[in-house]
């Protein structure tokens, strides 16, 4: 059985949720309370240094940390389904795209970012809501602008079945509906969005859905 | 012949130079201005929906975009000398390595987000340089805890041959120096990038060896 550490809220723990949901692999999911700063007890952090979640003990190794390495890992040892397309340029596209959600514009709004404008810059609850709204906003407008009118893009964002490249996605577009910033003038995210909710393996890796959630939603 | 759009500072450039160089494969770059906006310009933007470098066309097809992915096409294009261990464990570090700058940290600093700092929340030079150097010294501290101490690293981040995890390690140590972060304190990050700066490949690909940077350095 796979065992996960991961936290409700965590961007890169819904995107891992997803990936084992679509490779039919069972696991087992331990919540670190980010939000009580679990991460840095000595605990957590002997099993990742850099204290973020999450971490995936497939076997007796260490931990697979870093969510899209993970998803690689699994596509790898796990193939069917697949998350990747068949040839490299495909892949290169999904890559592209996964790393267009996940790297250039999601570490902008992490809490150890969203510290820092309070701590450090003395940035006030609206300005920092104002930040993360602008940075979710900005990546799913740049987003929109490589799938629209692209035609690679099919149901999902590369061709009709869902690739790595959608489960980047879909964390971006659920955690920007979560600061109000809206989509509705984005019509491919919010196609592929409203596509990627309607297959039970994302559905049931949804933040909201999992254990430590708000249950008022 | 590969022809590149890039930018002599752009770190995700730097990487894909370096990976180029180490394939043995010829390209010519050519630099897009960011200091002056040009890749924001209509031609490029259309090349590029997201204005970021680099560009990367390698033959007739739309241009390659965002480094990480770039490299996972050159190493399944060209696949000698490989740039990915032959284990999917080695390949998942690795990769976790490479995101770990690449994606944690490296977007935190870039053009867009240094404007926003100054534009949107007013934040000075000096806090400005505070918010770069903090990020790059927090993704070098985070790095060595993963490297040292870990039997899989060797002279490079993962054994004794350069990997992306390479590429994304030397980017953010060039840029940190840059901007006088000390990496004096953490061993294995100084070994590893003396031990990347004398393989030709690195050197070629530097920054400051490129068309555009300042002539002092």
């Amino acid at each position: 059985m796979i065992r996960m550490y991961g936290f409700w809220r965590s961007a890169a723990s819904f995107r891992v949720r997803i990936a084992l949901n679509l490779k039919g692999l069972p696991y087992e999911e331990t919540m670190v309370d980010i939000d009580a700063g679990e991460q840095y007890a000595s605990g957590y952090h002997a099993m990742n240094p850099q204290s973020a979640v999450p971490s995936v003990f497939v076997d007796d190794g260490p931990p697979l940390t870093q969510s899209l390495a993970i998803v690689e890992y699994l596509e790898e040892t796990h193939p069917e389904p697949p998350l990747l397309p068949a040839d490299a340029r495909g892949r290169a596209r999904v890559r592209s795209l996964a790393l267009l959600f996940a790297a250039d514009h999601h570490p902008l709004i992490v809490p150890r970012v969203r510290r820092y404008l309070s701590e450090e810059l003395h940035v006030d609850d609206a300005g920092r809501t104002a930040w993360i709204r602008h940075w979710f906003r900005e990546g799913l407008v740049q987003g929109e602008a490589r799938l629209a009118g692209d035609a690679a893009t099919g149901r999902f964002c590369h061709g009709d079945t869902p690739t790595s490249a959608d489960l980047c996605l879909i964390s971006q577009v659920m955690g920007a509906r979560g600061f109000q910033v809206t989509t509705a003038d984005l019509p491919a995210i919010s196609r592929i969005a409203e596509n990627c909710l309607a297959e039970e393996a994302f559905a049931r890796a949804l933040p909201l859905r999992q254990p430590g959630a708000p249950a008022s939603h």
